[in-house]
């Protein structure tokens, strides 16, 4: 399939660099257009309102005809969660491992898409041959079972995307890294390497899952009560360990929360998740056993206010509620953001009478990324031409770039890219300087893109102090105003303390507005800036505060 | 001045237990109330719009003949930021040491406050008698010069607030804990001790603030360009260390950002800070020395987006500028809340071309408040005979009680109190059950208390949907609309890529009123709730959103 000749390969991010979250890498091959992932991110606080975050794929739908290929490299919201968005606009087989695809088929039967789109299940040792290229995978460890990295074969070397990885030499189950794979495409010549920026900035080695089922399990053997357990769903390895735990000292083990019984249900199917006959009971019985013999498995890690954890500490959920004697871990440590929320919900739990297991007192938790000893492991492994560190924020990538340059490789085949920086490849010598488009898309309930910095900046003026609206009809012919102004506030103060304020708005409005209709003809943007103006400065004067005022003349 | 019968103490906090921020301690000695610390807390997240939050000091309102005393224990916001507000309520005469009380002129002078408060000086070999009870002080060590604990000595034995603390033991200056002076309390016997949680979760010792200055000496002799060193500014022991390095590498110091100026300003006037003479240069000269001679001090270390080290990475500060060849420190680790704003600063510092060194990587901060070593040495010195962990968050108040037990202190002598819980003390016999008022004023502009849940809930709605405004002018003679219905909305849709949505809104409201109006007489409460009803679930099955709607009607 290979050209004699050199081909043009090309090289860029959609989504994943200079952030966290909305993974998306392209890999061009002559007419040939590969995409790895297709990942969604959660909106920064600024967002209001914006439900999710997907990359901009115009230049995907431009060259909708070339993409032959999606691959996807691991089940994790960041990596495919953007699917059924991408998948409405573009027509393309999906390729990913079995757990990958059990995922993925949720979301698009979720979407409406489900037997609208091709999936292609692939293992670490499938080969594809394309046009103008070879594509085959390798195992890594991450969080999730079943993830692979990627390799495009070309004329001038593999360009290789790690996926999520860590190097766990102890992994549970059968989830260990390829080593052998990885030495054997270095030893054939890497062109390009992208690789997981994520815990660059971390010193030594991420720990082995194996250290967290240990701790969970003396947990569980010296808790008194009931065990309540609240994980990343998708973390299989560290739900396989709840079990495994709970089946040792005797407990039953019942699920709660709509993402932890889907991804079970889904990852037991599939054989990823063993569970013995008889153990796994339905969050009703609880009641029936004692407390020792009781375990509950829970969303709600992260302290989402709406997560069966939270809710289970406010008493507000249907089944469980925590008492005294419960023992919670919480394994899992707060993805930057969330700090402020899994404090909460630590509190609540205290404040519930539970003993509290979390991150920082004791090792129940470890990342699912590689720490920099695991990041230098990876590039001598693969001993790349050039590298990208993709998959992390800038300062992240800076670190990686740091490790790289550290085993030897040269600064000037170092790139960071921002999303939309493409790295062309000719002769096996990398050019830069080209870009495509790229992007945020936001979405807000069913809205994609329809909501940008014009509707973001008036969500963030109304939060800050709300809004007045200020209504008056006025008889054009009879220049006055036949009724108003009428003010209504919202968000701006109570009421009932501000009477007065209002009263004295409504008197300047009327002034300003009798003088603007006896000075000159009705103009109405005129009109409506001097109100604006003259309000918010009295208001401002009044209560240093700006709400938004809202000017609406009426004409009769 | 002590009685020979029983005293009647209460004690309890009216801010700072629950929480980090806001303390507000109070010791009642039969008719005398002394108030210890008087904070401020900066708004959480669903505080839309809210500047600051003070404590509910009703209670102190309502009992102010008697409140003899505020107390301060050092200079820091969560201890003395709420000074202003309170002194307006409340003439009383306020003791702190001299930092402490140049800080707060500061703030009194900027509230017109100055020279209408009795500002009392106090070091930590004072002693002051009141009618039933005598107060003493003792040194501590803390991230602020001139930190001092309070002690009440009673009949029953002393009340002891230890304030913020570290022990430190070889600190910057001469800023020591007094162990001696503790000790001897411990020996005399300690009724109460309220003890500052922060660290309560942390094992082992904080570490010495020397070591920081270690660090900071190394990175400044090892820079090649300009150091810009970001830090609290009121961290003076820091300031100091950051001088000292730059004196020890021949570089000047620039002083950037307001808090930076005034508190170098104020505590250089003091004496807390020595600065060899002409080692202060104006930031405007900046560029009159080489690079390598150059150390700019500044506020920022939090990522607060309007602070000086922001705006430098941005390219929007008048003096001085980010460029490749500076290394940046940031001297300070993220409060909690706050990770988000400073990655993205580091981010900033980092694409503007810097070397940043920041928490992570090395030794740059150490916190000021001691970890459980230190919190049960002061417990061990102190063998108060009962205990109130405060100063913390739920879960470090627990696990400073449990730190408590461990080191003997009866599980029955360890209150974990709520915000005005009072714990009473009759013949030295601690008593529970009784309340006073206590809570949140949210303070927005100059409204004191006149933003509550209503405000905030539709600052949260307005932020997430925006508003649709509906506007009608009906005749009610007539019965019928004369003008509109007119739709404007903001933070909802981008209005051009949904005018068919606001023409189907508008045909659907002029519908609903016509409607209502032949079918009923016009109720404006029921008309508004049925344009309200309709007009929403039509939005929300078009777009999943659910704006705030607000129908306006206008009589004629």
């Amino acid at each position: 399939m290979r050209e004699t000749e050199s081909q043009s390969i090309k090289v860029f991010a959609l989504g994943g660099v200079g952030e966290i979250g909305k993974n998306m890498y392209v890999v061009e091959v002559d007419s040939d257009i590969f995409v790895v992932d297709a990942g969604l991110m959660f909106p920064e606080d600024e967002m209001f309102g914006i439900d999710i975050v997907i990359p901009d794929i115009t230049y995907l739908e431009e060259n909708k005809d070339r993409v032959r290929a999606l691959f996807l490299t691991h089940g994790h919201e960041d990596h495919i969660g953007g699917i059924s968005y991408i998948l409405r606009k573009l027509s393309v087989p999906v390729y990913g491992t079995r757990l990958t695809l059990g995922l993925v088929e949720d979301k698009l039967s979720e979407a409406g898409l489900l037997g609208r789109v091709t999936l292609k299940t692939i293992d670490a040792n499938s080969i594809i041959e394309f046009n103008h290229a070879t594509v085959s995978f390798f195992r890594t460890t991450h969080s999730i079972p079943d993830a692979v990295g990627v390799c495009v074969h070309t004329s001038q070397g593999a360009v290789v995307y790690t996926g999520d990885f860590k190097f766990d030499q102890t992994p549970v189950d059968r989830y260990g890294s390829d080593m052998g794979k990885m030495a054997q495409l270095g030893n054939e010549g890497v062109l390009c390497l992208l690789s997981d920026s994520t815990n660059a900035e971390r010193p030594g080695f991420t720990g082995s899952e194996k250290a967290v089922g240990v701790e969970i399990s003396k947990v569980v053997y010296s808790a008194e009560g009931r065990v309540i357990v609240a994980s990343f769903a998708s973390n299989v390895h560290r739900l396989q360990q709840v079990f495994d735990a709970s089946y040792e000292h005797g407990r039953k083990v019942a699920v709660v929360g709509r993402s932890m019984v889907k991804v079970v249900d889904i990852a037991r199917n599939l054989g990823y998740l063993h569970i013995p006959d008889g153990m796994l009971i339905s969050p009703q019985d609880i009641e029936n056993y004692p407390e020792r013999q009781i375990t509950v498995l829970t969303t709600g890690s992260q302290g989402e206010p709406m997560a069966a954890l939270s809710r289970m500490a406010k008493n507000a959920h249907k089944q469980v509620t925590i008492r005294k004697g419960d023992t919670v871990i919480i394994a899992a440590s707060p993805i930057p953001g969330n700090e402020t929320s899994v404090s909460k919900t630590i509190d609540l739990l205290f404040r519930a009478g539970a003993n509290v297991v979390y991150y920082g007192e004791k090792k129940i938790h470890v990342s699912g990324h590689g720490s920099q000893e695991e990041l230098k492991l990876m590039l001598n492994l693969m001993r790349p031409k050039y590298f990208l560190p993709v998959h992390g924020e800038f300062r992240m990538q800076k670190a990686h770039a740091r490790l790289a340059q550290d085993v030897g490789i040269d600064r000037d085949r170092i790139f960071i890219v921002e999303k939309g920086d493409v790295i062309g490849f000719r002769d096996g010598i990398a050019q830069t300087g080209t870009r495509v488009q790229a992007g945020n898309i936001l979405i807000d309930g069913l809205g994609v893109g329809d909501v940008g910095n014009i509707v973001l900046r008036d969500r963030k003026l109304l939060s800050q102090d709300g809004i007045l609206v200020v209504v008056i009809t006025l008889s054009k012919e009879a220049k006055r105003i036949i009724s108003g102004p009428e003010i209504i506030s919202r968000g701006f103060v109570y009421v009932r303390e501000s009477e007065q304020l209002i009263d004295h708005s409504t008197k300047l409005v009327r002034e300003i507005v009798e003088q603007s209709i006896k000075e000159y003809s009705i103009e109405w943007s005129t009109l409506k800036q001097s109100v604006r103006d003259a309000l918010g400065q009295f208001l401002f004067e009044k209560t240093k505060r700006r709400p938004m005022i809202l000017p609406i003349i009426m004409e009769v």
